[in-house]
């Protein structure tokens, strides 16, 4: 039997959790912070600690928060007349991070999935319905990803959108800025081509 | 201006201070744990604050332990006569998963390494003389990295272990098991083919 000690094993086993963290690199992380991080650990264990404790959901969006309401939902500054849908909190931050988008957003915290259960009862529609009564909006725009789920999403909400009498737009799909025709899969190729746009004279 | 929620962006930063870890993987753990694993969270949290609090060097070996002497050394069923200096508690993790290996061990924390003001002071090399003097070893394995530091490191305490009347031992360099020739470095080939060993009859 290996000699281990069990309080290093634990965390391992803990550092194992993080996404993309295999049991090789669980060890190396582990190692490292006990033999040349120390200030770290204690650092991290509150950042988690306290993170775990504050963050909850925004009442409104579905968005991550450290209040009822979140920053962008409590903003007065923002465009009132889009409302941008999307699957996760992480997708929120990934759109924001462009720049290009000022209005507000509705986060499902997932998409449709009927063959593991998930219908629109999870995607918390009843409170996007009410946003869409009460929001003032004009345009909605379906950000969910471009994969099979999120394509019968997309349609699923556009067809609720219209209902309330409301525009629904989808995001573009095509070849990737920077990328090469070559490289690109014939998915994204087929709808860079359906997609395309008329170039101004 | 992003938006960001500053409890967010304090876990991601630490985060990313864990060795491997880029600005991008740390925003994915991140939003993972927010999302999704919620109970990992404060599991790594008190896993990491346990280990910080218990986790010391091992008086006699420096070894990583939950105890004034780690639990090699408090074994009276490993061999007497066999001591392994490594360089980090890491390689004691990684030689002791190997099962080739039933002595004691003691850990430099380090390697000579004039050129970063590392000398011998640094190496806790009191604590090993009187080790060898009191620990009533025969041969004492050199298995620090062979790295230029790690030669350097090794050729010195040979010295130093040759002058307690104690054999010294080099742990053997050569090509790894299961890599092939043509991809091994020159270095690493010469030292396979200078260690080369007679095949019994």
């Amino acid at each position: 039997m290996a000699y281990t000690v069990p309080v290093i094993e634990a965390l391992v086993q803990a550092l194992r959790q993080l996404p993309g963290v295999g049991p090789r690199s669980a060890r190396r992380m582990a190692y490292a912070l006990l033999e040349r991080k120390r200030p770290v650990m204690g650092e991290l264990a509150s950042a988690l600690a306290h993170a775990d404790q504050v963050v909850r959901h925004c009442e409104r969006c579905n968005n991550l928060s450290d209040a009822p309401l979140c920053g962008i939902c409590q903003s007065a500054r923002r465009n009132p007349k889009l409302l941008c849908v999307v699957e996760t909190p992480a997708d929120v931050s990934a759109i924001e991070a462009t720049g290009a988008f000022d209005g507000y957003y509705f986060v499902l915290m997932g998409h449709l999935s009927p063959l593991d259960g998930i219908g629109p009862e999870a995607l918390h529609l009843d409170r996007f319905e009410r946003l869409l009564d009460e929001g003032g909006f004009e345009e909605v725009i379906l950000a969910t990803n471009p994969t099979v789920e999120g394509e019968a999403t997309a349609h699923f909400l556009a067809d609720l959108v219209q209902r309330h009498g409301l525009r629904a737009t989808r995001i573009a799909h095509g070849v990737p800025v920077g990328g090469e025709l070559e490289f690109v899969d014939r998915g994204t190729l087929s709808s860079a081509l359906s997609g395309r746009r008329a170039i101004e004279p």
